[in-house]
């Protein structure tokens, strides 16, 4: 999958691509026909690979015939009943509605990105961990408000990045666990009980439902959109980390500042000097567009009603499948701009050097203490870059 | 063009498609190369038809390369320049920048978008009013903060809607006009001047290509983006004014309502009861996220900075896109909705008469006159409901 | 304080007014110089009761003089500087920068609001859990999509009020603990860490302001922007869970539905007969702009740059400020809405009976299995209604 | 007015304020009052001073009482018949609703909004043409991307910054006239019917309430919400060619750059050698905050419904004045930053010469068409500059 008006939009292959959202909804159809034929409810010529009767090349038709009802299903259905016909066309979506296979679907398709996210992450904190080690004590002028404050060093710099980093993986890591619904047509799960014969053996085949996924079991949750919006806002807290490094490369590499520079900058449709921040560009692309899109998700989650909402529902798919994209997208584009970074430490300590004299501070303080000044005036940034590698390590231990 | 995660996508068959915008670049490309020709500073064997030379198969190739210089021109110029080779080759591209191409065929592709906008927008307009004739003194219960409040007739209601159709389409006249870009790599045009000869006739191949290609002539606008920001407010207003018929729909044809009902509902994957106001639900979608993604255009152009913005040019692309396509789809949907709208007068007049005594406030009125009550105390409903019909007519007379 | 145009604002009481801001760096600059004196830094006489020294009549004049340097803090140490005289002239402040005091400060409010935030959800949850027992068995239409369904019961939708409650509180439950920040000019802790001798030193200044606070301790996070961003989500989260609620109520409480209403109801400035769900309009409106406001925090962590940013940094505060107070009037109201949520159950079941026949899906199950229906067709619903009150239990005995 | 957490805040005065906006809804009631008496539907005596009724003082205890019925007219009106008393008491607001009152002050405040963005951008026309002239031909390096690309002047960046501020102000200029709504309870203008005697007679009164407002007069636009989301789509666009401006003077203000410098720096509270950019940071503040305000805006208009909505006309007003203050705020900031702009032309030079060669591009050209190289390479700058001026020219002849 591509898209022309998003460069680097490849790298996040298929997921949620219409292609692996009709797959998705396919799996979560067979594997409950699979569940009513394993739990005796219907006979065993009900069984059927459902996932060889649709391909990629129905995507056109199912999606042409979603706008009659709304939603996907009920067309991807007719079709699967017309293809395999008997017992399976009986037995097929029996116990379901709609809304449980797109948003189960969602679910399995939001795991596929979330557990790409972490392993990118995983892939920028090792990265990163290394680049804090090694510019540790390197010399840099901090700037606060765009002008020149006091020395720092590259190393506490970069152990900036690495917290944001980890806090966007700690903020993928508490989500709640996605989880599988199978509420029916009111979220009762009045057909499934009538299949099964008792509330108990319903709530038992949404578990072996769940348990098929590989998603969580848990209680219908229809109108109770938190599992989508948190995870919204968990890909914008990591686009957010992602545009605070895009943001420091950009502009540490403008020619007069020259201390970071992309591995393998752009070029020029026309200059040949050209040497551009091309992924730094492209991250912060993701960074000015994901909150109005996760702010989306929440504007659809707070006009939940009734018992299925009426026009919010339908304004999540294609906004959490942006939203997954472009993260994914961004994600893949640091951990290739971490992997490339040049930095230029010369430059760093020449840009400092010419700061002028930076001390003021400093001699007030020695000043009000009468004792020795300490010589670079860093503080405690060794401390404070140990502690974050600290933290990076034990994301590392249990990442693995 | 479908989307499976947006229901009613194919509405906007393929407006700024990837195929679309690929055209729109090589139309671009393609004119300034005659423009070149034409005005005597390429030579006649440097004409080709290069149209011919790239099509919508090329898409992946160029969306893929795109990520490498951050924008899908240097892709697609050297796709053109192997395949054209020779003079054409040569002289392809002369003059203009990235920026100029992709901007101008985002103009060419929105040009495209407004044109639907407004035709849609005359059709409502057109049906609506008809409808507001119809029902001009239908009695109807108005309702404030969802409570009975006062009697109102249907056509006052439908009148209201027709004002926002009115003030969308209002919205999409008032913009500026769409203009070519040819700034060249700066936006400075030096390229061009070289090429031309002097500054004059630089302006002059701008204004050349501004006629081929039915754009307005303009100097260029690299890091001043109204163009693109106003067109997504204007889509954003049109947005707002059928979600709110949407939202009135959607609100009547609950069944303890009634009033209002969708010619053609959507039924349900299990309950065959069911007739659903699809078209509503569909339309209010856009109602959500529209906002935030115009939103998002926004802090595109409020982060523009030096002579191309670094980031948040490449922001706008997609987003552009996606908000057009909704809004074109959502147009549809709407004309739809309008066309097939079922009136039950009967349950209108009921549910007016069920909400008991509201004529406190009229009693209250004649008591401070001391005149005789008015009867149906619908106060200047008819003549409210002229005045939007003079504006519907107004618009339509303009509109052809 | 209050607010003339978001009615209700005075149940958030002073949280984040400009007197209760300026008392929280107050705060902060009074702790920090006890630390100071208190480590055996600052000599005794350096000791001084800051918070008796400036006022809420000192606000006007702090807000004018933060303009020039773009933040409070300046203008009160000029304040506090003038009024103290002596040693605590001298030696308050030293070793921290303006964005340690004005981002502690926030903390502080902050804490304050998630407290806030944290009662009125527990006291939520146990109002509603009864109102879900109590309304456990009680028959009515489930709605999708605005259309009659399949019957359910009125305590199950409670229930999933209620899980939207749990799920608001569990995001806040699981945010980061809020810490104090003493990073000083660049967040090295060079003039703390000049001050104290050591880095250790240092740090543990930190950690002694952080205990005098009751804010967790932490190192600096000047450009690490998740806390302020986690904390917005968690409020849009709940204002989710509370606007769907309040939709709930609005629709039902329409003439012709009548299921639900609020106790306490509005009336009009004119019409005697009126009795407006207000409440619900009030929450609904937060539920309308938290999500707009919380994508401005990310929109200012996304632009995170150098070591202090250039305008995300001053954006945050009034956001922060403004989502806080819109939370807690929305949760106060929330709490007020379901304590005298007024249920009519007759109207309820009444309005299912008039839905008609909605048992075609149960007869084609039983058609399936040759079992005999199960009476009332709602399926699992008690034991789903059971899972939620047991997650409300534990909730409030983990709140206590 | 002053905000602690917006710094610059009392620049916008009292706009919006809670005084300002107490005072609007009294000239609202008090103008209606004079047209009752003065069209001889109310006596004499019933003419009253209202103005002098009521007092910022009484702000607060409105204030708490707005929230029993949502919106604070009912409230007012108490106060003021309890004060007024006898005949001015029985004729108060006879004929209007609340919605009538609340939306009609918002237009009188958003009035003195606009007038005053509409004079500060003359004001910055003024300055910045007089700046592009005076920089015209001053050497610059052109930056995209945040590279090195070609030569360019001064001046011309000037050129786009002033293109952005016309186009903003042609964005206010095309706003639809703010009218005046007198519709009564459902927007019929029933009760104005029943006292005038005749819809004519009524939609009469409208006329005069408008002309005595100094608004423009026009049919009730209850649930019509386009003239609140144009201004605010006005006013974003005015941040945004703001914020542009803020992002150029940041960025050149590093210390490596040096080429813009704001006049009057902000200094730090513990670093003397500061001068930082502190207008640019609060600019860029308001260009981060600004669109998501607007979408907020937005979403409540596309949310409207009934005669008159249920949660989304209480979200604007606070809305809208925060959005107004935001944008009066940076406008008289911006004001002042190109008033107080430094421009190191020598810094600028020296950046072009150390950029490089840049011209690679030009020897390609001159290779193409063999002529000699034009000097500068800065193309038709001087006359895109000059069109710009005359742009400029042209608008403050029509401001005057």
């Amino acid at each position: 999958m591509t898209d022309l008006l998003w460069p680097g939009d490849h790298r996040a292959g298929l997921i949620f691509s219409d292609a692996a959202y009709l797959a998705a909804m396919l799996r979560v159809e067979s594997a409950w026909l699979d569940v009513l034929v394993e739990s005796g409810i219907a006979p065993q010529p009900a069984r059927a690979d459902l996932t060889a009767l649709v391909s990629a090349a129905d995507v056109e038709a199912v999606a042409v015939a979603a706008e009659a009802t709304g939603n996907p299903v009920p067309g991807l259905l007719e079709l699967l009943r017309t293809r395999t016909g008997g017992e399976p066309a009986r037995w097929l979506h029996r116990g379901l509605t709609s809304q449980d296979v797109v948003d189960t679907a969602l679910m399995l398709c939001l795991q596929q990105t979330l557990d790409r996210i972490r392993d990118e992450i995983s892939a920028q904190v090792s990265t990163l961990a290394a680049l804090v080690e090694t510019y540790r004590n390197s010399p840099m002028l901090a700037r606060t408000l765009t002008q020149p404050a006091l020395p720092t060093t590259i190393g506490l710099r970069f152990a900036h990045w690495l917290a944001g980093l980890l806090d966007g993986a700690d903020c993928v890591a508490t989500l709640p666990q996605l989880s599988v619904q199978a509420g029916g047509a009111a979220g009762t799960m009045a057909a499934a009980t009538e299949l099964a014969g008792s509330p108990d053996e319903a709530i038992n085949l949404s578990g072996r439902l769940a348990a098929a996924l590989g998603l969580a079991d848990g209680p219908p949750w229809h109108t109770t959109r938190s599992v989508i919006t948190r995870a919204g806002d968990a890909l914008v807290t990591c686009c957010d980390a992602w545009s605070h490094i895009a943001n420091d490369v950009a502009a540490s590499s403008r020619a007069e500042i020259g201390e970071l520079a992309e591995g393998r900058g752009g070029g020029s449709s026309t200059m040949p000097h050209k040497n551009n921040p091309v992924l730094s560009m492209l991250i912060r692309r993701a960074g000015l567009l994901a909150p109005p899109l996760a702010a989306g998700l929440h504007a659809a989650s707070a006009g939940s009603i009734d018992e299925r909402s009426d026009g919010g529902w339908h304004a999540e798919w294609a906004t959490l499948r942006t939203l997954s994209r472009y993260a994914v997208t961004a994600a893949a584009q640091t951990t290739d701009l971490l992997t490339g970074l040049v930095v230029d430490t010369d430059r760093a300590a020449a840009n400092l050097a010419a700061a002028g004299d930076l001390l003021g501070e400093q001699r007030a303080m020695t000043e009000l203490t009468g004792h020795t000044a300490r010589g670079d005036y860093t503080g405690a940034a060794g401390h404070l870059i140990d502690a974050v590698l600290q933290r990076a390590k034990h994301h590392l231990m249990e990442a693995t």
